[in-house]
């Protein structure tokens, strides 16, 4: 409970339940009286006494260098793989973002999700093509330099894989941490040409309703886009948040269908195809179609539904004791900007607003922050986001009544933390 | 020449002298036309032929990997560094963005300019400490712990140092390209708390005006900053494009004084002195400082005037042959945002408003980008940027009439690249 210094114990005005403050509390001024009960923890500034001159000061630091690399002691901020089935096919599976370890909306190009389904293919730029070609006018081949001189858009976006968070369905509750869970979601500033000036380059042919995209690996990973996207926002990327995208995620040209689910994000990218009708490619019929509880299945279910997740407080990173904590974490949705986000810290009896980072772009991820008072006792802490559709993140109780749980895809329902007396994270369904 | 394709001429509006195009041909199905001209070229896409199937689709890809690097083919894509004068001190000095061989507004964080005064210190971040002190109630002493409880805050901002083109200080044109005249300009979404919410937590007594920053390097490099710009905008980061800030641009700490010159946002920060005057360190007396034509110079300027530079065409990047090309570069201003770009081919007889990507963010750079249809002949490319507090990027003959030439420091007027008939271009002083 936090000390009232000043008596300015009105500031900490409650929002909801269970130690929800008023988001208020982070306009300037107001903040102080609630971190005055931190002020007493353990992990809390001290008064200060004499600052100590470390070694670091005592000798030159190092070189200047050519391309940076993170501190060596952060080397646990790491994507995480789990073990393929098959021990030969280390380059089939994902490398997910720790997001946990993160903030922000960007996310570090070495950190971006990764998931790739025969590994990363080392593309020698100078040979690579583009090709489109089908239902157009002009087949055309296009080389990286030619690409590149056409007029470039830059977009922060958004790419969440389709399977990101499908631990949760689930009977059971998960182990694993946001990483494990919710890793395959990631943000860049993506700059590329919009898809839309190379087809009325090649001249769209009448009838043609789709295009087939295809990628440069081994698995000549496949996906139907409708070709009303593709006149939309796409965009043919070149730079990843500045430079070049990375071999993991595309390099050098990936799709970006802002919105979209990940695995239509086609890395890689060397083929185009129009066509009347989507292709049935093994990624949108035997996978990445959503098996619903009367053994039929959604199939082109496209954009990533509005979701949010908490970052922090989560599994592996325990409260210090009853005190004043930020709850932060990451909401976003593929139909548009995010509207509001509600956390309540009593599995969902109360709610308030938290507040929300700007600039809120679409299709990109806003930040959420909110002020929390933990009293040392259970919480269940959770977020709901609502896009600017006016969609909100179902509960998992209407999630599972719609879908059942063998869907494996878009799963985006209300995520819980529960915190225990000690202090630590774990998933439950609440 | 363009060929008009369809007969779409009237699409191609001329918006200035030397063939400057109206922006709108980036919109949408007005861009074809502008193309069509550069489908003869040499770099331009080319009618489909059979597309080979490359190696690296016959091969599996590499593995998954835990933190992620460039392509082995960008090895080019470096900060580049001046020799020193002094071949011991090989951590003293700059590394260079490319710019021109970036797009979009952020900059990787491997690519983030450094500026070192004693070389990066290698910070254990367990025995780091944050003092304030001084002219406050409760002198408080803080570990990396106690400030990530705090709550935080984003913000995507350039950070110039105050150096950066100063090499055109000088009476000829520089042989230089982007990176080595422009390269101290960079951009990240930087994270953090409000320094704000620190200085209330220690409770600044009357009579402060000035906090005294210092660095944890060798250099104990310090600046003296307004308490009002420490009251406002001020953010103590510890995280720089989502990750933590890299060592080379201050880990674990660093302090983001948004738009102040590059010097002020101090790295690796241990200590904040709130006192009634500046310091009068080295680096705010000896160095940045600006020296007028009078003898006498400038002290405590701080925010980066409006300016802007073309990073594309630039020296390096040659044009291949008479043909359509963007002009793409970077506007910003540490007073605002930027309210508009206007380009000229001319050397400045004529100019034209570029289209500027969104979103527009204060104090963050602004990539502009300007349609142009290069007719083989001599041209003298120029940008000139406006903020939104009605600052107007000078001219040279303005800037040097104000200032001479002999201030180093805070050289904002208009960048002219002169592009001869092969295509080459180089700075110019016009």
């Amino acid at each position: 409970m936090p000390k009232q210094r000043d008596g300015k114990g009105p500031r900490l005005e409650r929002a909801a339940g269970n130690g929800m403050l008023n988001r208020r509390v982070f306009l300037e001024g107001a903040f102080v009286a609630a971190a005055a009960g931190a002020a007493g923890g353990s992990v809390t500034p001290a008064r200060a006494e004499p600052l100590a001159v470390p070694r670091w000061m005592k000798e030159p630091g190092t070189a200047l260098s050519a391309y940076g690399q993170p501190s060596g002691f952060e080397g646990k901020v790491a994507r995480s793989i789990p073990p393929p089935p098959n021990p030969a096919t280390v380059g089939i599976g994902t490398a997910r973002t720790p997001l946990q370890l993160l903030d922000g909306m960007i996310t570090p190009n070495g950190l971006h999700f990764d998931r790739s389904h025969s590994g990363t293919p080392d593309i020698n730029p100078d040979a690579h093509r583009l090709l489109i070609h089908g239902l157009v006018k002009r087949p055309l081949l296009f080389t990286l330099e030619a690409l590149a001189r056409y007029p470039m858009e830059s977009r922060i976006a958004f790419i969440e894989c389709a399977g990101n968070s499908g631990a949760l369905n689930s009977a059971q509750a998960q182990p694993g941490n946001v990483q494990a869970i919710h890793g395959l979601l990631s943000c860049a500033e993506w700059t590329g040409v919009r898809l839309a000036t190379l087809l009325e380059e090649a001249g769209v042919e009448a009838g043609a309703q789709w295009v087939v995209a295809e990628g440069a690996d081994a698995a000549a990973m496949s996906r139907s886009v409708p070709l009303a996207k593709c006149m939309d926002d796409a965009l043919v990327c070149l730079y990843q948040n500045g430079e070049r995208v990375r071999p993991s995620n595309g390099y050098p040209v990936r799709l970006l269908l802002p919105g979209f689910e990940g695995n239509m994000n086609v890395k890689w990218l060397r083929r185009l195809k129009l066509t009347t009708s989507p292709a049935m490619t093994k990624d949108e019929t035997s996978k990445y179609t959503i098996l619903l509880k009367d053994e039929k299945a959604w199939q082109f279910v496209f954009p990533m539904e509005v979701k949010s997740v908490i970052t922090r407080p989560s599994p592996g990173l325990p409260l210090k004791g009853p005190d004043f904590y930020e709850i932060s974490g990451l909401a976003w949705s593929g139909n548009g900007r995010i509207r509001q986000v509600d956390v309540s810290a009593d599995g969902g009896r109360t709610w308030a607003p938290a507040a929300l980072q700007e600039p809120i772009l679409s299709k990109a991820p806003a930040r959420f922050r909110m002020a929390w008072q933990w009293n040392g006792g259970p919480a269940v802490l959770q977020s709901r986001a609502t896009d600017d559709t006016g969609m909100v993140q179902p509960s998992r109780a209407q999630f599972v009544a719609d879908r059942g749980l063998r869907g494996v895809y878009h799963y985006n329902a209300i995520a819980s933390w529960r915190v225990d007396e000690k202090g630590e994270a774990s998933n439950v369904y609440a």
